[in-house]
């Protein structure tokens, strides 16, 4: 016998602005929204019966169309009244929004002119169901350097290592964190997203990294302890190897000076950090 | 109290061509290799401990020094030696080896001269661990369009709703889509690729597709019949809408004959077809 | 004194399907356009004096309006009929059009489905003008490699230079190759891009390459030789590297067996090769 | 007869990372680098004599060797340095050196770490020959909004024109300005730069656009107006459609508050503003 199995449908891509002209300067709102709907949907796969299946177009007709009144606040905020809103249908049974948010930073003191951000996203992921509401929050494409106080040495040698250990490397980075909040908590996400960004960015600076691993874990648990409002934080970081340049050939020195910066490959680390018990 | 949750690490983005001169024409093996290790790796977060810690770059040195003994057949089987070779290490309890290769064909009848193939990409994902091993492989970036025999009907209506009814519309989408082996079934996963891809392809364009969902169904049910190696298949399809243009006021009939080709927003319909009981 | 120097302006990005129903298979054009007009719009700058500026929204309801009638063979033709169109108007003194196009496949004998093959792309660029009309033809996109018979000895060596010469090596490119047929010849330009194409990949495949300059030249000569409606051919040719993996802390030979595939950073040779005189 | 035409040859995406550790904080430079030469080398197209030919790969060794001495100050002064070096060769006539700066900047107070400022690019092309050096300088990657006073109205209409004038739209592009300084002008490369972007912001920012081709003029007007060491200023800028959402089916009242953002089709507009005389 076969069997549909997990199964999701939405819409994605779906690039919303807003501008909201009663303030100035202007706040433009930038974001691309995920939406994907999970429940009574197996007739549509093993029946081809779509009574049950709401249009992926009527999704993205009312993010528009909800965007006037609910996209005020957060994205956060905007993501729970669209995930509650298709709860409103029975056979839905749990609603993804998916929202990253692109900032734009007025020019000077323009009231109406803007330049994008592109240095990070902020992103969210809510997920409403019967059962209640999950808000996961995010930063995302974010570069760190680290220029010194990075080092990886103690590691295990085997007949395929080649490594040579180092106390001082260039740590470089792409981030992509993201965290829960505890669902009794009160969570401002606006207030609450800034905060666990500034203990992000302050920790990164601060900390001497033995490792990835071991600044994930530092960061994190600064992140944890505080803001009681987090539940877990995962980070995915990848290692963007710095290669010192070997210039001796050439009869100049070079100290932790000139590197070739490189993307393939890299190293890859993963890790959720959660409060336990 | 704060602990670390699941956690991986590895290399990634490792590109590795191997060329076979005994073979007339040369065999071309073209692959993007990620490698990531589960086990006891907390102390390496909490307390900075590399002494368990394999150097994500001995990882891509083992992959190359392999590739010459190992790289003879199929990308899972050589995907399995890399997972058992890790699986060497004792604080190792899992090995995920993800591996994507890019196929290069002999120009006309040349021994030594060949184009790349971009239109699909082959995949595996390989896990080993101290229980066994699992094999998933798959097809990935492969864009297929039906241009007719495709349409949506049925589907409810809301205040939101503007899309209109269609018997005739254009299904086009880009594939992912992976598939498990039993693990007790005996698998020439080079064979069991070449059927499983020629299924998927047949179906694909022989049946009517009522809706992407429908489609999903019709295409993993006919591989999960006619191939009993397979347990379960995934697919993931971005609907990608092809709107007809409106020609009328410029007094030209449009009959389904010219269309936007567009991917933002884009529909995204995911399931997993498998054997039931 | 300031003055609008050279200028021009269109709409680019312009996604155009065609669907021939009267084939079967069905036969799929897909067409990423871009239109530029150059002409006396110095006023539109100088004066914010709209009245002359084609709307570039007209413009993309321009080719989708004549893409039924028009679109019905080669790209050429069609970048001609759109060149016409626009120079109808008398401000306009040229017009630019490039054109893509992305084969799609039919799936077997299947009437109704296709498969998108992304390995090249075929591009033109027709240029009309109040003085007549140029057609530039092209395959972008591809990629290709030489397993052997491809060597690079003999340069200059001076301080900074460490590169060792080498008569084995593997040469790797994505090819963007360009050529203008002469305004004189009578051209079918499907039948000529299919021919020039084949030449193309016969004398890549064919020669022994002593460098990716003396590969332009041999390939370049041969399509001149062979195709007297070609006047001028332009290659640029990435050179991305394959570096042989050194194994040896190994304890494994590696003679031309195992290489790195590299991007960053790779040669670039460009050069535009001609009849004389 | 066949003959070599305008060709050129050299290494691209050469990624060089620099930190200066004498300053507090450090000083990263993050570079990608392109080198092209032009002069006596039809030899090795026609001949395959390589013995002109300075591989590309010295010119990448010498891109980091150079750096530690000559990449002090301005990139455009590194690009000088660079192609002098490799005009020291007697078949080298003409030397391309484009160089991409990337910009990190310090996190807080940090000392050595800091994110990636992705927003926008400055590049540099300087092209070194016989009869001297000019220098090119620019802004990249730099989207920029404005939410009002941004018109389009007064174009032609004919058969195939729908667009509806506008006195309100929302005006988006991603800027690619580049400028010439003048040879005789004493230029600072950094303090020009500086100065040339402030320009260019405020005067976008402050101006009432009534086209795209309007906004060029008069930012590249300002620029020459107020900075007499530029001789001709370029941008290239997609007009990055922003479409007004209709709401009035669902009841609900869209005044310039709710848009699409798109990419695809944009329209592109080119333009040199220069001295005249």
């Amino acid at each position: 016998m076969i069997e549909v199995g997990p199964n999701s449908y939405g819409k994605s891509a779906i690039r919303l602005v807003k501008v909201d002209r009663h303030l100035t300067p202007h706040r433009v709102r930038d974001l691309t929204i995920a939406i994907a709907l999970e429940g009574e949907f197996a007739a549509s796969y093993r029946e081809g019966d779509n009574s049950a299946v709401i249009a992926t177009d009527t999704m993205k007709n009312t993010a528009y169309a909800l965007a006037g009144e609910h996209l005020t606040g957060a994205i956060e905020d905007f993501g729970l009244a669209l995930g509650r809103h298709f709860l409103g249908e029975p056979q839905v049974e749990r609603v993804r929004v998916a929202i990253d948010e692109h900032a734009w930073r007025p020019i000077g003191g323009a009231p109406d002119a803007f330049t994008l951000d592109s240095s990070e996203t902020r992103s969210t992921v809510v997920v409403v169901g019967r059962e209640g509401a999950s808000v996961r929050a995010g930063i995302a494409d974010l570069a760190v350097m680290k220029t010194t106080r990075s080092a990886f040495s103690g590691f295990p040698r085997d007949r395929f290592t080649t490594l040579k250990e180092t106390e001082d490397r260039i740590m470089a980075t792409k981030v992509t964190a993201t965290w829960s909040y505890e669902p009794t908590a009160p969570v401002g996400f606006d207030s609450s997203f800034s905060a666990i960004r500034s203990t992000f960015l302050e920790v990164m600076a601060d900390h001497f990294s033995v490792s990835v691993q071991a600044s994930i874990w530092i960061i994190a648990k600064a992140i944890l302890e505080r803001h009681p409002e987090v539940s877990e934080v995962s980070m995915t970081l990848p290692n963007l190897h710095h290669w010192t340049v070997d210039l001796s050939p050439f009869g100049i020195e070079n100290d932790r000076e000139v590197y070739v910066s490189t993307t393939e490959p890299h190293g890859l680390i993963e890790a959720t950090i959660r409060r336990s018990g």
